[in-house]
């Protein structure tokens, strides 16, 4: 068994990383949207032309990430989207939604802080981590059937 | 041509009763989550039993108004989402995340200060309006083909 | 909103006439599989012809229940499955996982003594339940939000 | 032609191994659940934390194994069902109609004691057969057209 | 529980009749292609203009005819199939495979002497009848349980 | 057996009356987009506030079009497109794409002078007519049998 | 471009050679049935055992064979089905309908003889060939764009 | 991340050697309908035989070349629509439509004085572009997050 991974939400901390490097020996191929926030906000215009209207300038470019975003969740078995410390973050809410109504295992990655307001992005959840550690040792169990300790 | 039509997310204000009252002539068929924030919260452990742990009291509520908020939007035609001036509304972004997945037609409803955080959620929109009146006008047009004025 | 409920399981208790008449007030249209046992284990030789061997005595059987019960989940927005105190069941398992592979909300009702062994099916439930007023309790919130008490 | 095939059910026999090694020379993959009890049983605390509840111990752990079942069964193109002689096994036919609801081509094991008890699965199966060896000659024949003897 | 059932096949003995009229006191609704055998074969060209090949005037009203027949499968919960005594009735034969790959609960009603010419159509029938009674009988036990004799 | 039909295409002549009046004795629902030119055209930026671009402007007022116009597909059964002597009608051929991959019934309706650019088009209909007449007979055929003359 | 192909129908002549010896040069996977015709009807008592009823000893070979063509079916592109001069052939129209539900492009091979019995199955369809080499050439165009001569 | 790209549309310019040559450092790999104009419009009589009807003639050329288009689009993640300055190209808003029902993501590339008539097709795209190079730097920015300048 192969796993196909997207890993959705939170850019500003390293939990990519720190599952991608985790989950080195295992048969997984991870994918995940533009990281870069400038380029993120800025890719609609910087390709298809300028906006006056903020509005139009975030549309176009949610529209170019949506390229991605879509295949990417489309592609994935496992869908892990982790909810950071701050921001609003709607976007990883849409993400849990979209891939919950696509029937993807979801994984939700956020601190105890969160917990009642996401209660209803827990209970569509296959599991609720804390830590990046514990997104790995569920990859590895799911794949090999090994457990931590 | 007849309307069903999805009232999703911002509990506190009285959004829905001027989409409803003013959308009284259209057929329009409405549905919404269930408003009462004390029962939605409850609801799990007043049915199912107590809980001691925080986290599994909300998730068997989550779970049980799931039941209800997967049939309106499984059903729907069109699916308003409302994000007003509080809160994290995590719960009102994944059911725009759900709803576009599925493919539902979806309006977004949401003041000027919330434009750059909800671009994504915009995004997968026919329409984004900032006032009730404007989602009636919407509902009308569509049915009726008559603009405001 | 109105719902369609299926009741799929034990047919030896009347928990069934419980809940449908528990919720004599609410928009709620149940079906069930045939309850008559032998009318139920019968059927396919009755109507279509005997046969010397037992299996496939059955084997016509079943299959012409499943034209009800397929018709039944498939047309359902909830399905409500009992595991009883007594035989195998795996008919009521079979239908639980049919009914989660089409993304139905599932209603699991067993005694806690089935705990373990239900698992893998309560873990695909939106609500674990232990009494058929409990199932009616859970269908008037969805329908109304009335909690009990 | 190549076929993926997930061996679902009973773990406390070798059947999965007399399977894939009497097929070691077919153009097949076979995926199957965590076949270590103990693991099972306990994924969900060891990675997750740890539940007072024995209901939530392993609700946590059967949603853990969920993402690997749902992946094994819906890339399967056939689904071996294996019912042994002892325990409840309501995952077995959970699977069973998980699999049919999608579906894929489906082949029940099962020794003749279970016949009756097993006639609503059995109705949904391609195939219905006592020993491994005959699902091996099942697969031999489907890739290859060659009949034993 | 009410029955949409739609009657595919021969069309030179009063079968749908018999079913109708046996059915009289069902929750049944009946649909069939247009069995007026002139009309089946020159619609086409009889509203969209004549052809001077058969093989377009065959064409023009298989594809006219099709717009009912897909009609009556896509909405049915039952197909039956009859294939009579004479001719290649392959259309039967496609309704039968349109209707299960749609995954529609098949009825195949032929007599014994066609039985190992069709046995891949019965193979994928949840039931195998040879009279119209034998219908009937089907229907009033899945609509109500009721059993003949 | 009753017909939904959405009348999809030409906004400038009579046809749609022509067939709704020559159907009033048929069981059909019709439904179409907004037919008032002034109206499609502004109802995005008469509701949703003015926009200094015209292709934002249209684009507002595409999608609240297709809000109707999506709804008015997926619910059809046949899907009739008219092409017009005049004008781009890309929306036309657009909306006949959309319901062809929806797997409807199509029904095209066009001058001769169209033949060899609608050729794709055509190729994925049920019916290619020239006259408003010939799709009223189709309906009529369809749901009654009865041939024109 | 590459292609996967099913061959389904015939199995008296050499017509599936033909083709794949026409097609060495392409990018085409092709698939068929055990084309055996002694262990096709013996299948399922060769391996699962013997039947006193010739009606269950067919039963369980198309059982088993059924594994093998709904597999060639649901991963091909394109289906091509060939109906001989002789034999009822129903398995064959069976596929073709199967194949037409699942929207895959069906190309039909037969002789002129047969064009107004197949005129249903015809009308499915891509295309309507009479020789082998005539589906070389379409496989040829589509993946290359050459044209014979 | 890897993309299928369907490259629709106009077939006078070199659009899409510029497309496919300007991506050849991604991995992307294309596909698009036979752009020979003339063997398009022929293949159907070239391979199956002559027609003296030119509807016929254009409608089995149509079939033939359907069989790679549909393939074409349904494998496809993003689906490019060029519109080109002459011509009707309603095959090209046939394939927009088409693509849009299937969920694809799409690019629609055309010039300014198209933006009005092409409305509709723009409003369900995730990009509009103007040129190939917009396009390119499209596809990039997905595949890598770099973008231009």
């Amino acid at each position: 068994m192969a796993l196909k991974v997207y890993l959705s939400g939170e850019i500003h901390t390293d939990w990519r990383e720190q599952i991608v490097e985790g989950s080195s020996d295992l048969d997984v191929q991870f994918d995940s949207p533009v990281t870069d926030h400038d380029a993120s906000d800025d890719c609609g215009v910087a390709i298809l032309g300028g906006e006056n209207s903020k509005f139009w300038h975030d549309h176009k470019g949610a529209k170019v990430n949506a390229i991605r975003t879509r295949k990417g969740i489309a592609d994935a078995d496992v869908v892990v989207v982790r909810f950071g410390e701050k921001y609003k973050q709607w976007n990883a809410a849409f993400d849990a939604g979209y891939a919950a109504a696509l029937g993807k295992s979801l994984i939700v990655l956020h601190g105890a802080d969160h917990q009642h307001a996401l209660k209803e992005v827990d209970a569509a959840a296959l599991a609720v981590a804390e830590t990046s550690q514990q997104v790995v040792q569920i990859l590895r169990y799911v794949l090999t059937g090994h457990l931590p300790g």
